[in-house]
């Protein structure tokens, strides 16, 4: 198959993602689930409007492509609530598997670099991965803060367990977590997560 | 207002990009029309595929931020059919107030820098432009051509009227336009689009 073959076959293999949905609501859209399709827009352009936060120079670029991937396993693998510990363990092999899948859709050239890329998000040891990662962790964070508080109030999620599971934003921004924290006492102060 | 602050009153504000519907639908989520943030990911994904089709060389990173923030302007104007030429003169004007609104809510400098991409977008002029707006009319093309043409059915539209108005991809890949005539003579023969 041509380059140009194997290229489509992802790009539309991918609009599965689009029903892929989070446990997050969209405000404007009456209160639907939002899906991981148009979170990785959202989060992708929260990279271009917050580089100067990030504790190190990034490679914005390259930040932007693994937000623009990072979900696609979800279409084998689907969606896990960031607070469901349990799942998450053996959703890893699920994921990877989905990326192997997905990546190797593509022309080799291509299949490696993106499974690379998806793996160093994953792994999130590296300065772009790591902004990366604050971002995505944060975006759910500022949606629930416009939408009062609405997928911690439904899942009855505490401030201790939001700042277990996002305390790691600080690795990617220190000046975003700080922001965060304002946020959450905000929506322990609200009653809309348990002090 | 802090810098901070005023990044994220842009990113909570495009959040209603996600309630934004375009003619095309999605086959993976029954049949319900795509909105234009799930579209504006699609697309910047594909400037990462098919990067190497383009006519001339492109600065990545500047394509992709130009398709994440293409259509935010949808969320004062609205989303026009492509097909649909009257609307579209007085579309211009509308975009632009919004571009000038949405992007004012951001600190000085990047609201210039991000209104004057923008605004090279529209212009398609420049070769990471032409590129640019080479994906963004391809898409719909690519997902129709996945779904039984099912927008070009929808509203009975004919080659003529597609070749007139895609052939400007051709500005930014003549490799894709090549791959799109022959989409579109494909749709032609199942009936889809009127010869």
């Amino acid at each position: 198959m041509q380059r140009l073959e194997k290229q489509l076959a992802l790009i539309i293999e991918i609009d599965q993602l689009k029903a892929v949905l989070r446990q997050t609501k969209v405000k404007s859209a009456e209160g639907r689930r939002e899906n991981s399709a148009e979170h990785s827009w959202q989060v992708a352009l929260l990279a271009v409007l917050l580089e100067e936060h990030a504790n190190e120079p990034v490679n914005l670029s390259r930040v932007i492509k693994m937000l623009l991937i990072h979900d696609i396993v979800e279409i084998d693998a689907g969606d896990t609530f960031v607070y469901d510990a349990a799942a998450s363990a053996e959703q890893e092999e699920k994921e990877l598997a989905a990326a192997k899948r997905l990546f190797g859709l593509l022309p080799d050239d291509q299949s490696d670099a993106l499974l690379s890329l998806w793996l160093e998000f994953e792994s999130a040891k590296t300065a772009d991965a790591k902004y990366a990662k604050a971002l995505d962790r944060m975006m759910p964070m500022l949606l629930n803060y416009n939408n009062q508080g609405q997928s911690w109030v439904e899942h009855g999620v505490s401030r201790d367990q939001i700042v277990a599971v996002n305390g790691r934003i600080a690795d990617g921004s220190e000046v975003l977590w700080q922001k965060m924290l304002h946020v959450i006492d905000y929506a322990v102060e609200q009653g809309w997560v348990k002090a």
